[in-house]
């Protein structure tokens, strides 16, 4: 576990994703209802629409959105690089176009730190340079050693930050990045860790694209470089294989848009496998949607209902599939904490 | 008041509109939140999909939707006429084309008997012949008394339901039409009355576009000409201006999707008049929507954070809408029911 100024997370955890200020179709109520202990917002996001700005005039992102628990921002380096066709890339920072209106801006790593405090979640992230998965290595290098120096700059603006009172209390994660070099995350990880007493660590650049094996190697040599007690944050992976093998090489903290944006498209994480609650042969099926699950949907709704939601085009649909799968990932990771707690062997992942 | 088997209705009472069993974007825990007691839902949708008998198979609609509060079901006659542009009326029935797949349907008096029945709800609505506001006498008073024909027969059929010891406990509500003929509404009120002793009448064909005078004029005479103890229902209505005159003319009883669909399209009912929460000035607007309203929306955020959501083009927006207009419609009967209590005036409208 480890501890925020907006109270304590059991680990491992897996964080929704609201990367605009709500957690799509889902209320801070929901998300409660869910199992939910810490969100993610994106600084990207937020700085285009409304504005960092205008939330921290309004008393920041907890108070904003209506969430009294811990928040980590992503920077919005994932974003700049993956939305944005107009962009130039320096040393200092990234020049990029609005995706939203077109309006010229820049990121900086002094910027960002800048956006984030204004926005006051728990743990911010820093900028990095994220590149394409399957780049060539002298790439992933230069990217990885990049992020290092930008790292070193988002510490030093933080350092300024401190010595204003009016800042809130905020953690800096650094993010790993190396690809599926074990020599370029084993050096990634050492160099970071005698950069500061980092709380914890995000690891980037994983789970896009590259084989399963790759991806367990890199974590694994990750793991091992770092210092047993910090947190380990693999970003942007959220599915249940990939968290249960991921728990077994040390990870603590995940985020995923799959278990919102599946829930959206009438997808359903169940303890048999996955399930189009489309399907015709629900039509009459008086049965919850997972006869072993407690969340709102499966203890109200049959698989019927939650059909007819889908088939009928009606938006309770994709709420309560979006709390149903955020639930299923929720309640799984508690069932690895307990195991990890007994020292037992972790649960089965259910079949894709 | 009045009593059903899911509970009591204290009047006068608001129901939201659940066409497809399901009040847009809300579910029932919101619809408790925002003070609903009894809710509408719709034969004709639900004939369709997923069809009333999968409804009756898997325990009725209160269990299907999970509300276990009282339910009050429309015919679908409004919608047969109003959606299908393929039908034939004859004395028998109406013979029409789904909107959803073009497949043959009928409707009679007895098969929506048989359809309500299926459905289970407390309060069923008689089959009606609706035709357009503003036609000419003679087409009104042929609908009207063809209407009342088919109120006997649905009166026969649920004599034959009633003979089964299966069927649900179920109230049969005649649709009063007539349009703004005083003499017609007279005579159907009268004629209606004299067919039994109904806990409760529906007063259809009002709020299609005819200037609010003639309304009110139909509503007095209808009220003078029913059982002072018996329910009225008022199909269709739900303006806060319209709501409160028709309490002064006896109407015990609304529906209608202004609420929820405003909801969803960014409109809210305030205390000093609609408020489209677009609008720019919302922008950095910490205050609650309506201070003076404790509903969900108005009680954990701000005005900047519900226009956020909808220029966000975020689910929850429509949500918290839909649930503070309804929570705004109920809390204004709400004190008008305490007036009438007290023998004080009713609270005045808001501006529109």
């Amino acid at each position: 576990m480890f501890h925020t100024p907006h109270g304590l997370v059991e680990t491992p955890a897996f964080m929704p994703v609201g990367t605009q200020a709500t957690v799509k179709a889902l209320d801070p109520g929901d998300l409660r209802a869910a199992g939910t202990q810490m969100l993610l917002a994106n600084a990207y996001h937020l700085h285009l629409r409304p504005g960092d700005d205008v939330i921290r005039d309004l008393g920041g992102l907890h108070r904003f959105m209506g969430w009294d628990g811990p928040i980590l921002t992503d920077s919005g380096g994932f974003q700049v690089f993956s939305l944005e066709t107009l962009r130039t890339i320096d040393e200092d920072g990234v020049d990029f176009r609005s995706h939203i209106d077109g309006s010229a801006r820049r990121f900086t790593p002094e910027t960002v730190m800048r956006i984030e405090r204004n926005l006051g979640a728990d743990v911010i992230m820093q900028l990095d340079h994220v590149v394409p998965g399957g780049s060539p290595l002298e790439v992933v290098r230069h990217a990885s050693e990049r992020s290092i120096r930008w790292l070193a700059r988002c510490q030093e603006e933080l350092k300024r930050h401190s010595a204003d009172d009016s800042s809130p209390r905020q953690t800096l994660f650094p993010v790993l990045q190396g690809g599926t070099s074990e020599e370029l995350r084993r050096g990634a990880a050492e160099t970071v860790t005698d950069m500061g007493d980092w709380a914890g660590y995000g690891i980037g650049g994983l789970s896009v694209g590259e084989p399963k094996p790759a991806m367990y190697a890199a974590l694994a040599v990750t793991d091992a470089s770092l210092p047993r007690d910090r947190v380990r944050y693999l970003m942007g992976v959220g599915f249940p294989e990939d968290l249960l093998e991921a728990i077994r090489l040390g990870v603590d903290l995940f985020d995923c848009v799959a278990p919102t944006r599946m829930g959206r498209n009438g997808t359903a994480f169940t303890s048999s496998g996955r399930l189009n609650v489309r399907r015709a042969e629900l039509r009459s099926d008086g049965e919850p949607l997972d006869t072993s699950c407690d969340c709102p949907l499966c203890t109200q709704f049959s698989r019927a209902y939650i059909r007819h939601l889908f088939v009928a085009d009606e938006m309770l649909g994709p709420r309560l599939l979006s709390l149903h799968n955020v639930h299923f990932l929720t309640s799984l990771l508690r069932r690895a904490r307990d195991a990890i707690v007994a020292a037992m062997p972790l649960p089965e992942a259910p079949p894709i």
